[in-house]
């Protein structure tokens, strides 16, 4: 890549380019890992990642993530990560921005490849 | 990892355990990579990563990332990806609050491994 296109962005601007909710956008790529956003609101499946582990942080709004064992709810500067393997369910009781990093090959919907909720080839912005 | 050992991580708390500049904590792990945090401040050497592509975003405050053509300025919800050999020298005129996510084996100073400035073997919050 050559140094000239190296630009910044701005995570705001990229969520004022699109509305609709679960269905994550790629704002970069490093190292074979995506950075991606997404807008939250209800209830998602539950599911699990076979071999990747996700990283999630709200950059707006809230939202609940569902273990088996527990609820997490995280607000703006907070983070976590589920490791693969580890069932969850998110859940947004209002509308919720969340950046997420994770292997470029995951699935949105891991384990249920053919969900109605299930994203492929990804639009990036 | 049990379900129950997965909390969450607030940045702004993870923050506020040190004050030290340009010595990167690891505050989280995920298939390979890690997401560090850090407190620039001055201005930071010139050095490129060989392997390793680096994504950085400004929490607080803001910083100048120079490259050889060009100057990018960050401020919080900006983010910036420096591609695997592209030398550049984070300069902070005032204090930044910086979260980065790179491979583990990354060093801080890249191709300099001996400067005065390289930190090995990194905390953990």
């Amino acid at each position: 890549m050559e140094k000239s296109e190296i630009t910044k962005i701005n995570i705001a601007e990229k969520f004022s380019l699109f509305s609709d909710h679960w269905n994550p956008r790629v704002i970069g790529e490093l190292n074979g890992q995506q950075v991606k956003i997404a807008r939250f609101l209800g209830p998602f499946e539950w599911h699990h990642h076979e071999n990747e582990d996700e990283f999630f942080m709200v950059i707006k709004g809230e939202f609940e993530l569902h273990f088996r064992d527990k609820v997490v709810t995280l607000q703006p500067g907070e983070c976590i990560i589920v490791p693969r393997g580890v069932e969850h369910k998110p859940v947004a009781s209002e509308e919720a921005q969340v950046l997420m990093f994770e292997p470029a090959a995951t699935l949105n919907t891991g384990n249920l490849p053919d969900s109605e909720r299930t994203r492929k080839d990804l639009e990036r912005l």
